[in-house]
């Protein structure tokens, strides 16, 4: 992949004007330097390429596919052809049934929003054909009144609309592993997606079934063939919690648990229970073999953690990453993506010499909480070997850990809930590397 | 369709409290009312049909698809085999190419993100196959370096990422007939979709060519078969114009501009050239074929008013709408879309009694410059006749006039830029009629 056309900076006339916009070393510029202008068609014209001279007959030459109608209208819109290498990216082969992930592509990927066709899966028995007409959701245990909703019973109550990222617990474990693998961003974090999501907020429902004095817990499990089981904090069925209906404006994907999941904002994945079936209202948690036989943390001393809720503050860049090739000394813009299940994000860094100076990335509005947020600044990369590290803030102060320190929390090997700052080395040849830097 | 269950209030003990929450006549209720819990499903319990008594073995029966393994992993996800209704609304064939215009079905969408396979279609001669390694988009005319981009070139630009609604000038052109449509939302509005755009600011690619002084107008150029071309005002493309490279996440789609398209935030679609191949800076308009056969608007002495370009301040209610049916007196949720070319909704204002008095809707936030905004709030039809409108008003002031001011400003027949106040009636045996009210 070749996303980048380097641009020969010393081509410059304005080279100490552009000195003046440096924000960290080797190379971080403010992005106001760029709206001084002619810094990236610099590069082209230094590679011979983008200034044209003819003035009257530009482009009279129209391509063939201006010289016969289009093809005409479709219900249901897909992909350009020249797009199909953007799919999903599995470990196990396309096809097979049972228990796996594939992740979203990050590093094709641009803005903020995943597309439904392209969200991470995670099932742990296949995508259930549900009839929407005859899914039933429950709710019942500690509750006055328990109560069956149907789709349309649930269709007619007040809606929510909130732009959230789910991310597996599991995203990212691969840091864990003693060496640095050579994957693409998506590979490495594409166990992530974000989605505006519109549905019923759940605590109108128990408010509903009305909530027994004494509940805690409330034990969400799926209609698929794993009957797959979470215990969740009533606390937080009661403040952000929603029974997902749509997602990007259309109904749930099947593969998103269509006709309705659970949303918790900013918890592990695996919680955001799909294909909701029953709702148990307790005073103790179940210890569901979806909570005890994984989704727990081994601790060095042999103990496992178990409901770490949460996922923490994160950052990767994708632009540049594994895969790409950047094309010789000058300018280019380092993209990423944030994000904090404890809220919104308050600030990105970015070094470029592997964490000795530290610049602020400019961050995508709105910032919103529990989503995704897109970071850029800019980079006159000197053709030199460099190290591109992110570091992400949240608004209640959480941050990354370095990746040594993380690891050293838990036994050998514990991969879940992996937010330890990632980094990339650039060759002098343009290569881009995972290294632990 | 019907996406209402009606809940039968007049079960409830607790009315006099809910009647202290009434924001306007005919049943229009404050959001908070459904805090108070219980409103909606005392209208299940009123229909029998939500209360379940056997509290042991809630569900135990499971249904049959969890008895099997689940489908296995996809590449690229569709929709619910169960949403295959669920596709753009033609007004000629599908399948038939040239000139014409697909829908997106609104009143089967949430939110306020049009998923990418439903965004409107408008082609002049059908969608175009264009090879992204062979496409280039030219920047000549009035300045002083005359530029070509390949899609490569534009990919290490800067980019940005933004929420914004694309509308059809003709969008809506239905209420310029003298008797009312019995259509859905979709048939009558949905020329709008709204997307996560992705791309380089034109003003960043405009001042790397360097604007010769007296230039003032832009001419674009699509590389489909029509060549679609219209005059832009330069000030526009200096602000905050776009060329979109990413729609929703992934790469534009074919039926938007594959592999770019220009972005005008708030001005009319068909100006929003896609497969933007030629951008020539003038100091005059061009009158091309497209901004004078059409997207004119014809006035009562028989001028046509010509670049009438940002769309105004306007709403549509969705929910209930035309095709939907309400099932009984009781509680709803009214739920709609406003939008404005000049910047944000500031408010929306709902009647349920065709425009004698207003209570303000509830804006799902964060309610962005020139994106669509949805609104929401409650309802206690009362199962009488009932009048629903919306009136949506915009940052700047601006506001929308009632159908009949609107339709007398021009000929007759005069479609483009329609923003009237539109109004729903609710028949007794809960039908939903288009009305000019």
């Amino acid at each position: 992949m070749g996303f980048f056309l380097g641009v020969n900076v010393s081509e410059r006339k304005d080279k100490s004007e552009m000195n003046d916009e440096i924000v960290a070393g080797n190379g971080l510029i403010h992005r106001r330097a760029l709206l001084r202008g002619a810094l990236f068609s610099a590069g082209i014209a230094a590679a011979g390429s983008g200034i044209i001279n003819a003035q009257d007959n530009v482009g009279a030459d129209a391509p063939e596919w201006m010289k016969t109608p289009g093809r005409p209208f479709s219900g249901y819109g897909t992909p350009s052809k020249w797009q199909e290498k953007v799919q999903r990216i599995f470990t196990i082969a396309p096809g097979r049934a049972g228990t796996g992930v594939s992740r979203t592509p990050l590093q094709l990927l641009e803005g903020t929003i995943t597309p439904n066709g392209l969200h991470f899966e995670r099932h742990h028995n296949g995508v259930p054909d549900i009839d929407p007409s005859r899914h039933q959701l429950f709710i019942h245990g500690m509750v006055k009144r328990p109560l069956v909703f149907s789709l349309e019973d649930l269709m007619r109550y007040p809606m929510e609309t909130r732009i959230h990222f789910v991310e597996c617990s599991g995203n990212s474990g691969i840091f864990s592993q003693p060496q640095p693998q050579q994957v693409t961003a998506g590979e490495l974090n594409g166990l992530l997606s974000c989605s505006e999501w519109t549905g019923v907020k759940l605590s109108t429902l128990l408010a509903d079934a009305g909530v027994n004095k004494g509940a805690k817990w409330v034990i969400a499990e799926g209609g698929d063939a794993a009957a797959m089981s979470r215990s969740i904090p009533l606390e937080k069925c009661m403040d952000d919690a929603m029974i997902a209906l749509y997602q990007n404006g259309e109904a749930i994907r099947p593969e998103q648990g269509f006709p309705m999941r659970l949303l918790l904002p900013g918890f592990e994945g695996n919680m955001n229970v799909k294909w909701l079936r029953r709702l148990n209202v307790l005073d103790v948690p179940v210890d569901a073999r979806d909570e005890t036989s994984h989704y727990t943390e081994l601790m060095p001393g042999g103990k496992a953690r178990q409901f770490m809720f949460a996922m923490g503050a994160k950052s990767a860049i994708v632009k540049p990453s594994f895969g790409m090739t950047m094309k010789g000394a000058g300018l280019y813009e380092i993209s990423g993506l944030a994000w904090s299940g404890a809220g919104r994000v308050s600030k990105v860094e970015v070094s470029a010499d592997g964490g000795k100076t530290w610049a602020l990335a400019a961050l995508t509005g709105p910032v919103l909480p529990k989503a995704v947020t897109r970071f850029r600044l800019p980079w006159k990369w000197d053709g030199q070997p460099a190290t591109l590290v992110s570091r992400a803030t949240d608004e209640v102060g959480g941050t990354q850990p370095t990746r040594a320190s993380w690891v050293a929390q838990y036994a050998p090997g514990q991969g879940y809930h992996f937010n330890g700052i990632q980094s990339w080395s650039v060759a002098s040849d343009g290569t881009v590397k995972n290294v632990y830097a």
